[in-house]
């Protein structure tokens, strides 16, 4: 099934063997210029394959990348000014809308149960403010939850927005915060396509203010809002700088007690958020350019700047993550591992992630639909609640994914490779191009065994006959599949064969 | 005179060797944390000096630091998108407000002849849109041109803006801004106290829309705006979040015609944005705490976000500023400095800059006043305008003032050292840690030969009875003298005596 994938492969591999320009090996798709490789100090710059000039428009790719964020604060004790923010942020009202001003909280109810929450409501309580709790996020949201969630806040009048809780609370607040906008839209009309329209957002959204409980989404500075459809069996989600947060309040308080097994699914989503968008596709060989700015997506390929950041949050990950894995209340390791959920946030936010995450999707989301006795239940859940946690899933399939891809941009994987060979880096040089993409997968391979993440698709329950289901949900992720580089564009049948080869390739190691 | 100040500095570093946690030499206003530093790899991470965690509220210094940037969208030809952009923003005005929208377009007039207003133009036209041209921004804005430009924007009922220029153009047109939004207001309310009232913008601006044409000032994506106060014969300024622009549209097209001395001098401000921001105060022992965010400083001291940004920018600039300096044509030198100058900005928009800048505007400010025969006029620039560029002003105190500073965080002078010794860093082991003052300031003005930058304060023509108007200058730069790592901050007359001792120190080398 997957024999094409692999001839094509080693086609892909081969014919970038040896270029002229540099006597090195690296696929076209990513601009190697020797000009603008490293310095040679301690502290090295970060090779720039992807150039910012990308001459006059030619062809279709795109000639530019846009960098948009959250404003961000950082700080213990910083989420006891929510109130204060808020206040501010109403005093910039006309005088005639003040007194209407109404901030809708979105929680769920385990973070409801907790001390952020008492924090958040002193704060608004001591600035006077109005405001109603819906305590209601699903853990895992799905459209029905989410039009729950929208239908609460349309009736109710908000007029401010504030997610406090993990990726899916956020998320949630920001679904409730668009459809409040157009109060008469279906969640379908900005659902990505080919899933839902794909509509772009043109209205300005409601301030929003997103409190994260846990250092791994970075939702609290993306676009991005990502919800299960079980009717289908897959996630999907709505990605767009318009919906991105007003104000992210990062605070060391938030995740003191986040369970160690959420912390860890939590950071390896940061580790790939990192990973893939350091290794996505190049903005300008994303095609077609954009004819008009709103429409130049928010997960536009890699560009020097969302190299900055993704760069910086993989080397914070694979350095702290694994404290916290052995001890969950290492304060410092925590503090690292916010700063690299928010900055891997950034960088992905602005340039898109790719493979593994498009088979999270399906690897989640078919779990649930299986018989009772066949459903995998985390560790770190109720036991009632068959889950394979968002960052568990996006890391099954990553050692083949990386093993794929390395060809596409050898320095660019073998820097990755050098960052989680660590003190062992100094054996990189032996490790030639063609076998970087092994190299990789299998120092990601152990980097998951220390955290204790199952050991591939078999050991959360997926057999060989399972493929063609995984395959299938994967096929619809369209955004992210668009970034992956080396996965064929035009001929779908090679594309599903690419994939296939993935999914078996997952199955245990 | 700077006697004193010897002493304190020699007791300061004294006092500083030999910490019991890491048995490296360091002060105490930068905190070293050993688990924090950096992993043995070839793209090794920033070590981190600056904790994210300050511990519970202790002290008056600050517990959060605040980043914020606008959107940034780079690429050659993104200019000609400008129109479409405000057709945007003008969708989300409610229906009522639409054709009352007018663009006011803020440039010079040089900038004004260039290609790049005429694909404004165009790009406007296309669209249908309504705008009007100011063109009448002074190089360098004093209050005057700043009155006159407000007074344009005022009377125009103008409602959204445009800047198309280096700094000048950029400033003058978020002061506009500003005084637009606050019609009654007079332009010492928000410069920086205590030359103005400094009082913090409350609310929101009308969208504003940058076009950099050089690679220098970062303005594009930083709540500052500098002016000249003629008749106190120094520049000051304002910096507020409130004054960033919506959009930075970052085009290589744009500094194509930008003189080789120009783009030097903007250049060494992008250098210094970056050094300064990285050896800033650090965030959390800048005093006092503010009682409401919206009084939490943009220059808030080093950080660990704009760390990121600051290094990066300096490692670009130690690299891609002397090849511009060869070859003003180098578009790959071009393409990574415009890169370098926004990161530069974010970085110090959010951290800080301190006493180089601070000297800068006296230095620039008082040769304007001087008997005309005493004038310095710099080959960029008209034979008949007396003027020492910005970034040449910035640039000559610095390989004194880092000479100073680097007592106060040896680790990351250090690092700066090994990014100006490029090739050489390997000898960097060698250099003890009381002699790396004087390694950085030698490696800084080696790096100011290689520009060809007037070798210190005489040749510009300084002589050492000027050190007491160039102090008394720089005194009231509060905002920035504020984050100075070792200037003594309770003894005025000590600061008075380190700062002439810099001045001396910079008069030749």
């Amino acid at each position: 099934m997957a024999a094409r994938a692999s001839i094509n492969r080693l086609l892909t591999a081969t014919s970038n063997q040896g270029c002229r320009g540099c006597g090195r090996t690296h696929a076209s798709n990513h601009h190697h210029l020797p000009s603008l490789s490293s310095q040679g100090v301690r502290g090295m710059a970060t090779p720039i394959e992807t150039p910012l000039r990308a001459g006059p428009p030619q062809g279709n790719g795109d000639y530019a990348f846009e960098m948009a964020a959250s404003n961000l604060r950082f700080g213990q004790h910083a989420t006891r000014e929510v109130g204060m923010d808020f206040t501010n942020m109403i005093a910039q009202l006309p005088a005639s809308e003040r007194a209407n001003a109404k901030i809708g909280v979105f929680t769920d109810p385990n973070v409801a149960k907790l001390d952020v929450m008492k924090v958040v409501e002193e704060s608004l309580m001591k600035e006077g403010l109005n405001w109603v709790t819906y305590d209601k996020v699903a853990v895992e949201p799905t459209d029905k939850s989410w039009q729950t969630a929208i239908d609460f806040a349309r009736s109710g009048n908000i007029t401010h927005f504030l997610a406090v809780g993990g990726g899916s609370a956020m998320d949630t607040a920001k679904a409730a915060n668009l459809f409040c906008t157009y109060p008469d839209a279906d969640i379908y009309e900005f659902i990505n396509a080919p899933i839902g329209k794909g509509t772009p957002i043109a209205k300005k959204l409601s301030p929003l203010i997103a409190i994260p409980t846990t250092a791994g989404t970075g939702s609290e500075t993306t676009g991005t809002a990502i919800l299960d459809i079980p009717s289908m069996s897959f996630k999907t989600g709505i990605a767009s700088r318009a919906l991105k947060p007003t104000l992210g309040i990062v605070d060391l308080n938030n995740t003191k007690t986040c369970p160690r097994e959420v912390a860890i699914s939590a950071g390896l989503d940061v580790l790939f958020h990192s990973l893939e968008s350091w290794t996505a596709m190049p903005f300008h060989e994303r095609t077609p350019r954009p004819a008009n700015p709103i429409n130049r997506p928010a997960y536009q390929g890699s560009n020097p700047i969302s190299d900055i950041f993704s760069k910086w949050a993989l080397e914070q990950t694979v350095k702290y993550l694994p404290r916290i894995s052995k001890d969950p209340t290492d304060d410092e390791a925590r503090a690292q591992m916010l700063l690299a959920a928010s900055t891997a946030g950034i960088g992905f936010g602005n340039a898109g992630v790719h493979i593994p995450h498009a088979f999270s999707y399906p690897i989640s989301s078919l779990n649930k639909g299986r018989a009772k006795d066949k459903q995998y239940h985390h560790p770190s859940y109720s036991p009632d609640v068959p889950l394979i946690p968002h960052g568990v899933a996006v890391s099954m399939t990553a050692p083949a994914v990386f093993s794929f891809t390395a060809p596409s941009a050898p320095t660019r994987h073998r820097e990755a490779l050098a960052i989680f060979m660590g003190d062992r880096a100094d054996q990189l040089s032996r490790i030639k191009d063609e076998d970087l993409g092994q190299a990789l997968g299998e120092e990601i391979q152990r980097f998951l065994d220390i955290l204790g993440v199952p050991r591939g698709l078999s050991q959360v329950g997926y057999t060989s006959s399972d493929i063609h289901s995984l395959v299938e949900g994967c096929l619809p992720q369209r955004r992210v599949l668009d970034l992956a580089p080396l996965l064929s564009r035009d001929d779908r049948e090679e594309q599903r064969e690419q994939l296939s080869r993935i999914v078996e390739n997952s199955m245990s190691w």
